[in-house]
């Protein structure tokens, strides 16, 4: 079953980790750590291997691929001897990365992707080509009335207008060439009404998001253990300070809102009510590719007694993210494979803001997660379309 | 459903606080934050009313029951208002607190305890007496040959010997007396052949062991947290700073050693393997009743890259034990109305070495007592023999 | 040589604590932990007793000076036993508090100042009346041509116009009555041309500003640390968290910008360069009048080397503050007694905005702190003219 | 005024820091962060420049110079760049180092030790030679009777006896030979009366002991603040974890022991009472030369109010420590080109159980320090005797 995965934002830190991981992974000069699916719960047949796996993808930038990898063992988030090993393997994936598509109408740039994605399947006789959205983070969309409806959309995007913002048009892109998506930031991506009702015409499934790496990773088994003790949290504070290019970009405090906003969620979700307190995010340049995260909460226990919990999380967001893009690109596959379509709940284990969010507990989305995965591997869905 | 809720060490705070708890709740003057048996998930008409438990107990010390609540009050663990305002239950239960049987060989004095327990069931008409172990932890017991054997047991108990430590002593007055026993200390208590052969031949529940608290509640959501994102934990190190009661004890090294023993076995059973690093116990006076614990694990990602987290957890022992000590003494009945006997595996999620240890994993473990509570509240295993 | 100490803020949690902790001193019912003039270095018959306080002030709220006692009490601020043992002292401190003047021109309201400082004087036979502002943190204020000059402001302030915010009246009425001043907070208070031209004219000391009470103090001995090792500090980031009144008031964007400003000066000042990262306030309910301040600072060693260093502060601000206040206000007595006037330069121990910023350095501000002191016992300064 | 620094440890990570550093900053490389000499406040004449630096040194094991610095710059303690800029540099050094002498009585490896710093001081034609130890740490010495005078330790080391510890052998070959001694490790050295009084005859300055570089550094600014502030420090408990050679060797409780009593003595010395509480020191090996500190100090504030305050430090000790075994080289040089001997109690800036112990707080011997260098600067002392 082979398979492309193309990354939009296919020069960033969390593309460019994917990538150098997965060569060596094929390469056998690293092990599965981070990669969920090669747990002994998860895996099994129904997954392309790692073998299978052809990688592509757009950037607005061009830095070469090599320099950037480079540029990431220099910060400690790759081996270098990796990159040094891997020379003809990142050149090859380096020609199949593309420009992403400037010119004309928002509908001539669409078009434009979705030549790009056809041409990557055929001239390497893919099964599918799984898209996954790993840009920066996009302020919130501003509404328009097209995003209402399919054929509202088609024509207005035809026009002069920027209907939808980037990831919105790379999800309507990817549906259109007939493509799974992943939508691995808190942008807005394939959640517009138009763009749901193209992917269920088309039969495609997707999977979103907001990938899970830090803070709200460690709230998602917190505030479940805070619940099921029945401790009433009176209070959650957090800051992330991030440096690297999503810091960059979540300094802008429209874009901060989106991610703080689905930080939260979490907490009152799971929780059944909202402790006071909220999440901060902070742009700190010289923290490069890691981000340190403090989380306070006070708590009250039996007759009103008053304690506290810190927790100090400092991780390496791109090594936190890379595997997982790799799951979601073998698993949405899978899925694609047998004849799912739709939102994939069952992959709320992933992500911040899960789609049709069945649940925010870690333990409870893992368990959907291995009984997902148990279905895809005894051939559950239907048969392979690829 | 009237059932006895027989403390050993019942002057001690968890003692207390569970006490003065249980009375307040009764009086309607608190609600019961961090008894896990209110939950909704979990409540329900199996569990005995909090109006239908009634407190005794036997100690060590002679301290007036009234004398402690007050101290705990002024140390921040308990509201004063509660204290002042429940002075007629206190001295009721004050009532029912005996001195710790000191006098003759060990079987008189298991004469004695059994005695004190057949009084109390019968001078309040109770259906059933659970007995909880919140005594303070004693050092690791030394073997006998008599442990291995109800009959060898019987013999020795009438000799001079110690055979038995304190806390299984009380185990088996207990079994003798015909009650249903918990363990929320790592102390032996029942955990000797002997006596799971004579609750079993007594058709008798018993549950245990070591009550999770703080840094070992947090481990058990946290290490599975870890072992679900396949990230390998290279070093997971602690400090429990403690003053109090059990602070001095555990400053004995074989207290100690117990008790640390018992908190880093989560780790290893969750993730596969034994990360470096260990848990240490220091006794600082002026913490009083409050714990504070400092965690800290180093672990790696996607193709080794190296991250931490920290935590701190700032806890009053006291007011996270006494509910659970509800919680158990209410479930523990339950069981044994239901016919339920031996080992309550269920019961895992409150203990930190848990009999029969299915999981580590909290979540796991709340999958287990919320199916164990609602066998219980569908009527489940035999008729109620009380 | 009997001291006045007028609060403005009178009724506010540091004013509340100042009052109880000096009757409290003078009935020998505490000790005097916190003030720092009790220190052997720096104590001495230069400063008024405890015993020689007499306290007033002015509030905009009119709850009774008990009713706040027993709230800070309840909070943990303050033992409950020191309020229940001083009700006469503090209905006698009650009788001398008066509600802020707000009918007419700001020039009426200075005069009700006047009037009501000198009365307090009169009434009590004081040598002399300190002023001590510890109201909520203000706004920057807005810049006005009248600002400049003592003339200019005279005639604005019989205008319609707000020409001084709040603390800036409270400071032109103390200096008009000829009363010391001290800044306890960031706002304005004296720091005006006008005002500093009118106490040099009147031969009147003052100190300001900004009491330095938590993550600045610490800030204070940390960033010399560094500096004297010379290391380079790359970042430093904080996060307050805060409840009470204070926090919410700072919760306002204008009065947040005020306070951060002079909490990151220290660090340029103490360092020669700016390190990324910077403060911030966040209003947390719940926390009240407890603060919890987070700092991660990345350093670099010998070679580039990167490190880490984190703290947490969670102190209560009322009780850090409030010996301060006594402090300040017998130091700004007994420069007042000395002849001495203008900014006390040699407090900047105190604040963390010191007026004439000979340092930052907590260890060089108190080798100041300690020859200021010597000078003033060895009768340094001029004769007094109390 | 050329200068040998001759290491006992010579191929540790400390020595091998300290040599590449000082190669790469004589090669123009690398700045002097961490070099406290270089600040303005202590640099100038007095001082051998770092051009004017030869090292050598002994060791026990024999791994070459640039293995060491390769693996030291693998655990990201150095720039692997530096070590790839300077291998004829590193050969040249290599070239210089001794193995450790085993063989004979101790008199015998002593003369050894006197006959490879001689022979290195004429070989390059030093005016003086400074040795410094930085070694692993050894447990406490047993007391000897030889130990109290120089003729009975002369008669003794000379029997079959292992009289002296390791650091004392090298401290007596140091002063035999002529050579100013720093202990820079909690060892022996030169801490023994016949020790001293052989450096005094010779007109010896020496300097100790056990660098200051993480954990104590903090605690030697913060227990003063604590002081000055006048808050009563309740508790003060900290856990050192660290792995690396000295991680592996302070396993050993015995050098444990003396090495966290080192740790304390600040804190008794500086607040004029034992707070509650002690350190504990971890071998994690995974942290390798990484050190991770925690401490938690409980106080009490006006009135007795409880708070809190929690850092943790995690620092390479190496990178700490190199740097200023460069400084302390160049003064104990300059000192002795001045004519001190005996005793260097104005260095105790660098230490954690400075000799002569003036002061624990870190601002107080910054003064010493600084008008120590502005002494020699200004050519105080003797004239130089090189």
């Amino acid at each position: 079953m082979r398979t492309g995965v193309w990354l939009v934002g296919a020069r960033g830190s969390v593309a460019t980790t994917s990538i150098v991981g997965a060569l060596a992974l094929r390469a056998g000069l690293a092990g599965p750590t981070g990669c969920v699916t090669e747990l002994p719960e998860l895996r099994g047949p129904a997954l392309p291997a790692f073998t299978d796996l052809v990688f592509g993808g757009h950037d607005v930038v061009s830095t070469p691929l090599a320099k950037r990898a480079e540029a990431l063992a220099a910060a400690g988030v790759l081996p270098g001897r990796l990159v040094a090993a891997l020379p003809e393997e990142l050149a090859a994936v380096e020609h199949e990365l593309r420009p992403a598509p400037t010119a004309g109408t928002q509908a001539d740039r669409a078009a434009a992707i979705v030549r790009d994605l056809s041409d990557f399947r055929h001239r390497h006789g893919l099964d599918r080509v799984v898209v996954v959205n790993v840009s920066a983070t996009e302020p919130a969309a501003r509404p328009h009335p097209a995003h209402a409806d399919p054929a509202a959309l088609h024509a207005a995007l035809a026009g002069p207008d920027e209907v939808l913002p980037p990831s919105s048009l790379y999800a309507y892109a990817a549906v259109t060439a007939g493509c799974p998506y992943v939508d691995f930031t808190p942008s807005t991506g394939l959640r517009l009404p138009a763009l749901g009702a193209l992917a269920a015409e088309r039969g495609l499934p997707y999977a979103g998001h907001d990938g899970k790496t830090g803070e709200t990773l460690v709230k998602s088994v917190l505030a479940p253990m805070f619940a099921m003790r029945h401790l009433a949290v009176r209070s959650w504070s957090g800051v992330n300070l991030l440096g690297g290019g999503d810091g960059a970009t979540l300094a802008d405090p429209a874009a901060n809102a989106a991610k703080v906003e689905s930080k939260q969620r979490v907490l009152g979700e799971t929780l059944g009510y909202e402790p006071q307190g909220g999440t901060r995010i902070e742009y700190v340049e010289e923290l490069g590719d890691f981000k340190t995260a403090w989380d306070l909460v006070t708590f009250a226990g039996f007759l009103g007694t008053r304690m506290r919990m810190e927790f100090t999380w400092h991780g390496c967001d791109s090594a936190l993210a890379a595997p997982l893009v790799l799951d979601l690109a073998r698993l949405t596959a899978a899925a694609h494979a047998a004849g799912l379509a739709g939102p994939l709940a069952d992959l709320a284990f992933f992500f911040k803001d899960p789609l049709g969010a069945p649940t925010h507990s870690l333990a409870e989305q893992w368990q959907r997660l291995r009984e997902f995965t148990r279905r895809l591997h005894s051939g559950g869905g239907h048969a392979d379309r690829g």
